[in-house]
């Protein structure tokens, strides 16, 4: 099989309570919910860090869609990554109740050799340097893509401009960006960003979309409206893999059309995510799933 | 002149700063800016009580636009409603240093007779006892749209509900359209809006656009991506009274095409709105200048 995009991020183990139910020990972090989401456009390769305690039976979920996880590394004698969080209220911020870094405090990526010719790299949210050294193993990527966070603007800067320098685009929030740039206004951080060297820039704001920056202008896509919202972690994960992943099934093809319909589906899929806890509601993902909404949301804001 | 959409609102003299820039004595009120917006696709009639410091000039602004101005009483020996605001770093939240209500405090709406016969009545954000004695003159109107904010929400909500049993369209903020209804999500907020009886829901977001709901369905519309925002003073009138009066122009039709047009148009005029202090940017507009902003939106939004 011809390799697709390949994704490297955090594998967890989250403890999610939100102001209407609790669930405890359920799949989580970056390289999750981007790889699955990216799945559903292209082959994926999966690279992350697990514990002894990570069950088969997860493993098996990302096989039977078809994601490559001998990127997978248990690493023995040690635990999985786990967070604990809370979402206040609003369901859209919320509280760390605690962190085990566990294996993934010493995350040394390695890219089984059959994955280093990949010619798309995704590199989810995670320490700076984790990106940096999985990019040192690929031979010769053509789009590199990467997802960060306020953390790493506070505790990881210098890594984080070496890695911004090393990619051709950037995905992280309105108020990240603003952070990283020192901007006040969401259009004015994002064309700072833009030209620190990248090709583009995706600058999500949650529930009210996310609009996307390059040299040939922008193009904002407002989020999917939905009330059934059960649990946002990872619906930016997800909108960043399912994204890129189109791109990458029309070949890293840049132009208006692809960028768009990437958008879209990245912003669909993200949707879906919300609507279940960890990737449960996108597991029920088909084509014509994700297409019936597609004309949805186009009945929704066409004009 | 056949009649198009008669305003009734707030005329006020602002005085305003932000982090740029500073402005004093510049024409503000919710009347204004609607009626301003609204000239540019129907006639419009005003009704508004100013003070004997009121400017001809003021009025001349208006009548050159073709707008009647016979429904703005000045009051002898009266004061003009002044508001000092001033905006944080953000350039969306802001503070009222100062209100002086003047001949507002008592303003009892005077429609003059010719104005009775209108069929499309815009409420402009004001106490809702303002919007009931308005609507108490008009013999027989097709389409009523009030717009409103917290404070009516907080010290005059009975008013508020029986205003609201007797107009059609509501136009309001996110977070006011949660505190209306004590819903955690927009969505549901628009929705139980909908359900006290109007025939449509219009839910502002500022920068992140709005969300049109009724019975039919829901559309979503993004704001104009923006840099170059002066002063977002009037933002929400300005969209309000540009949408309402786009349906005027369609003969009050609730039809998609209309609505989303509406709604687009409403963005437009809004993001020229905030390109200046008081009505300045708008004074400049032309119908070629909309137009090519909305072939710049669709360009930006459409997949």
């Amino acid at each position: 099989m011809s390799l697709g995009l390949t994704v490297v991020g955090s594998i967890a183990i989250d403890s999610i309570q939100t102001p209407l139910a609790k669930r405890e020990n359920i799949l989580g972090g970056s390289a999750i919910f981007a790889a699955y989401a990216a799945s559903l456009f292209v082959p994926v390769q999966m690279v992350g860090v697990v514990g002894e305690d990570w069950s088969a039976e997860h493993t098996k979920l990302f096989q039977q869609r078809g994601i490559d996880t001998e990127g997978i590394e248990i690493e023995k004698g040690g635990k999985t990554f786990r967070w604990f969080g809370k979402y206040l209220d609003n369901m859209n911020d919320r509280e760390t109740l605690d962190v085990q870094l566990n294996v993934l405090g010493k995350f040394k990526p390695k890219l089984p050799e059959s994955y280093r010719q990949t010619k798309y790299l995704f590199l989810g949210n995670g320490a700076p340097s984790t990106g940096l050294e999985a990019l040192d193993q690929i031979h010769k990527a053509e789009l590199v893509v990467a997802d960060t966070m306020d953390l790493w603007i506070n505790i990881a800067r210098s890594d984080l401009d070496e890695l911004i320098r090393r990619i051709d685009g950037l995905v992280l929030n309105d108020s990240e960006a603003k952070q990283l740039t020192g901007e006040i206004n969401t259009l004015s951080a994002g064309r700072k960003i833009l030209d620190f060297g990248l090709k583009f820039v995706v600058v999500k704001k949650g529930e009210h979309g996310a609009i996307f920056f390059s040299r040939d202008g922008l193009y904002v896509v407002p989020a999917f409206p939905t009330e059934e919202v059960v649990d946002p972690t990872g619906a930016g994960d997800s909108f960043a893999g399912a994204m890129f992943a189109y791109i990458v099934s029309e070949n890293g093809k840049l132009d208006e059309r692809t960028i768009k319909n990437a958008l879209v589906y990245g912003t669909l899929v993200a949707s879906f995510c919300v609507e279940g806890f960890s990737i449960e509601s996108m597991e029920k993902l088909t084509s014509a799933v994700i297409e019936s909404r597609l004309a949805q949301f186009k009945k929704i804001t066409a004009f």
